[in-house]
């Protein structure tokens, strides 16, 4: 219950990664998978978008904003945004650019945060806010609605911003709302959803994401900015060749619908400890239980998850695209064994 | 009212600056006033302390900052804090570091706020908090009392950080904790804090400001960093001789004992209207009024003060060095008539 | 001989600093003097340019090449050029930008130079080059013809890259080549440069430098850039009042003409010396003189100069607008004397 | 003959990453893969180093300059190295630190390369040259014995400053020197170098590079850093795994081997082409052969390889590890189609 990062390949795309092996191709995306994975990413969200592959989330979260910013702008989002907690200053770095981090109560941004920082819009003082970053699903395992992201993205406008999200689990949101390309569609570039980081790592991929421009004048000059910031892959055709067998056949929604179930499956079977304080259905794959000593150290011992808010006894329990109902039956029992210390 | 940047230069300054220009002298410091205001700075804090000039106050603050961050850190400070908010993103730019930004009731942070990020420590994704930074007075014209920069200080040290104090208006704090050199050393290098923005424009200068290393280990790269961020003054002695007058016969604490007089005087002769919600008087040179419209454009349109907190109609009154109880009066008559439309 | 650095105020200038000291102004330019400066600089180059003030002239080349670079862009630039060498790598560090030095025997660069790196555009495996920065009068104390200067204009807009001149010592130039504003713009605006650094304290101001925009489309967001480059003046009046002192009855050619006199004046009482090699009578205000040991030690000994080529025993003689032809005479004498040791 | 990039992975390291995805993993390097992957840096070096796994190369690069460089200092490199003048300026926009490109004849510094700019150094106006980076082997397919390598670093070490390698092609350069781990010491560590950037991928791995510490006190930050530069590998094992095989039963070398003969098989079957240029067999795996149209064309319609100096019709063949005599055979009759042309 770590993270889904934990989880390996999906059989079908270490099989693709394995034929895609079988001869030279030419680097830097000059092969055969790389236009057939962009063709796939145009097919997925019904347009003609620029999606380029990097190596990592971070990467894809620094070059996405990179293309986005223009000097002395700063980035909205929320207060527990991987970019402002967990990137170790990366974007500061790369980009030389503020981020305004908002408190929150679930992770999600509303419209009111957003004007809430928008006097500081125009006034050669302050570093101009002109990017709203938003995680789906959140960093907090919440997921905000189509109508939602349209709402940031309308304020966002409205006010001269654009809106980059973060997708780093954008499969497990779209699974909780439809599993479908539909679905995907409706809160990402039917919302007004400028650019997106989209993950494949923690959906099953070795490694590969992809920045995905809906607002395609935005990426003029993403090459460069993607070989400036270290993510340009010379053997590119094993990252897309990932994305060709991931984007087919539904097995992007199919991956997320099991880790998404798994969570609900490990909710069903411990929320009966009342001590845990699990009162709401996970909607995509994490709980964030609260786990009293000793139970939280034995319950360690024998399996890691990750803390959360270690003043607050909290945890981070953490589905994923391989896990089986009896992988959440034996973590549920060791659950209640640990309670029972 | 506007600011203290409004007020021009002490005469005495002046008149050093007119002595300095009556012959050559070598550039970057190779004159002689600027050993001579050194050393002016050694007997103020009564130390070897490294002391280098710059132009303005975001390049103190940035020169300083830069001097004491390592790679993948990062800089606490209060959410209204000069290098947060007023300084363009300037720090993230130059030091491609983060910014902790830490809400306050009063522009003062607390040790329990340093602690409540000394979790973000030793992990690989955070950035590091390594600094902490406040401003003395603060942006909301409060002060830190000796021992409570003390208790900032070992917080800081004990958890591994190293402390820089914005000392945009240190000589309005100086004045108001007693307008001695010993005063002035009782919450600076006597309570711990390693690098110094000391700010002298504010106070009656023309320009100018000068970074003061406590911590003078931390000063081993502070002359080529600050010709890197453009802060080397090829004609120097016109900022050397303006401190040599400042720092000699007490004329930094005379100066700023006016302007928090005038404030207080201000505040003495506006607080009866009640609206304005001016319960407690000014530590330092500035008040911070509610004025309801049509009063406030009325008042501005005489003369001109800065917007605080818009939403909640509140301004910023600041009185500066060459005020005197006339302009008060003056202006105290203008706010009793603006608040009668 | 050190620099024109080490020369003094011009004492109109130094009036127009004390006059402008007589009452309260608004800070960051809103003053009085700020747009009258600004409108004299629009005189002076017969054109709607936008006109900013910095503190110096690394802050004024990092900002005005902030304002002329995309991301993942490089500068060409001499390998003499001050912004390679002399500024301690604040371009690198501020902009995160490639300067691509290129070795030229004079300090100039040719049209030839900008094409031999133009296949560098256009490949995202190399920063792209973007900009071309010539300074003028050059470091090397050589000048650029009007011809010359659109000429390499012309190179770098037909390669759809823009042309920035560092004029830290422009009024020198202006001088040589007609000592009018009318010279002054044949090499500039009509010549076809984008951005200009304007260079004051140099030729007699107490600091300050304009950046001014002729491709005023590259001045959107000048201001922003300015604050986070540290070169917003709180207390403007006193750079602008120097300005409008300078830029009136042809002060700024007066001044400039005296020193480049003065460099002549130099050159014909040193020239007979035919171990300093000075063959060619200087351009503008400086000679590079070659001295062997101990003259050189002895010369330095008494009067300092900076070194410039030490493997070939080269110096550097820099006059100013304030030395006489007695200045020069002394001199002289002194290198005679030296020479006999 | 594109690139040593366009070959695919080393069936036995692919089969070693389908191994490594039969189970669960802590991410970020916390699996059983890099613990072993490290311990077998340890064993080739003979030497408790500390390495850290990447995902390209230049973020290896960037990486290790970033741990080597302080505030102000400047990167001394061959014009032709990678850092200039192929990763798009990423050393400039992530370290903020300038890069001193010296031309050189074959693509290698000497000592006295790093003495013509020492003078720079101690001297607040120039960026300081710390760090002098050397590629081995070059981008021009030439290398550095073990005792040219030491003379570069006794003179930067003895000038103060510390020795990057960028070792994309080690391997290549090992084979050439010796194929075994002492050869690989003797131009490395034993040579005196600070720090390695350690090339997988165009020797035969999927993805992944190792950044190698010998001088350990420069790895204090590394960890964060490599977050920062977006480098850290979630799914880390399959980068380590990879390792864990190429290091073993000297498939390192096995595989350079093979791709340095291949080079030196093409040239012996086409340096009878007078044309072409090729006198010198070449030390590494590439050939720079001069081709004049229309046999260029024809040459490259058939199967592409880079050019390298077009204005003199030079190109770059570069064989692989997976090459056969079958493959330089064919080549080399097209190579004879086209001349004749």
């Amino acid at each position: 219950m770590a993270s889904d990062n934990a989880a390996g390949i999906h059989p079908e795309i270490l099989a693709a990664i394995n034929r895609a092996n079988n001869f030279h191709a030419l680097g830097y995306g000059h092969d055969e998978y790389t236009p057939q994975a962009k063709m796939l990413f145009n097919q997925l969200f019904d347009a003609d978008v620029v999606t380029e592959f990097v190596f990592g989330g971070t990467g894809a979260n620094v070059l996405a904003l990179a293309c986005m910013l223009q000097p002395a702008q700063a980035v909205i989002c929320s207060a527990t945004a991987h970019i402002a907690v967990d990137e170790a200053g990366a974007p500061e770095r790369f980009l030389g650019a503020k981020l305004i981090d908002i408190p929150t109560i679930d992770g999600k941004l509303r419209p009111s945060d957003i004007r809430s920082v928008a006097h500081l819009r125009g006034n050669i003082h302050h570093a101009e806010p002109a990017v709203v970053s938003i995680t789906q699903a959140t960093e907090l395992g919440t997921i905000y609605t189509a109508e939602e992201v349209r709402q940031i993205c309308d304020t966002a406008h409205e006010l001269g911003m654009l809106v980059h999200m973060d997708g780093a689990r954008i499969t497990n949101a779209a699974a909780a709302l439809g599993a479908t390309a539909k679905a995907l569609r409706s809160f990402t570039i039917d919302a007004g959803v400028d650019v997106l980081s989209f993950g494949g790592v923690k959906a099953g991929l070795m490694f590969g994401e992809a920045v995905v421009f809906f607002n395609t004048s935005l990426a003029s000059r993403v090459g460069y900015v993607r070989k400036q910031v270290g993510q340009l892959n010379s053997k590119m055709r094993f990252v897309s060749a990932q994305y060709v067998e991931f984007l087919q056949n539904d097995l992007l929604f199919k991956l997320a619908n099991n880790a998404n179930a798994m969570a609900l499956a490990l909710f069903e079977r411990t929320r009966h400890h009342k001590s845990l304080g699990l009162t709401t259905p996970p909607a995509v794959n994490s709980l964030f239980p609260t786990i009293h000593e000793p139970a939280a150290a034995a319950l360690r011992e024998w399996t890691f998850f990750w803390d959360w808010d270690l003043p607050n006894n909290q945890y981070r329990w953490m589905t994923a695209w391989d896990m089986t109902v009896d992988d959440i039956e034996i973590f549920a029992e060791g659950v209640s064994q640990a309670l029972k210390i």
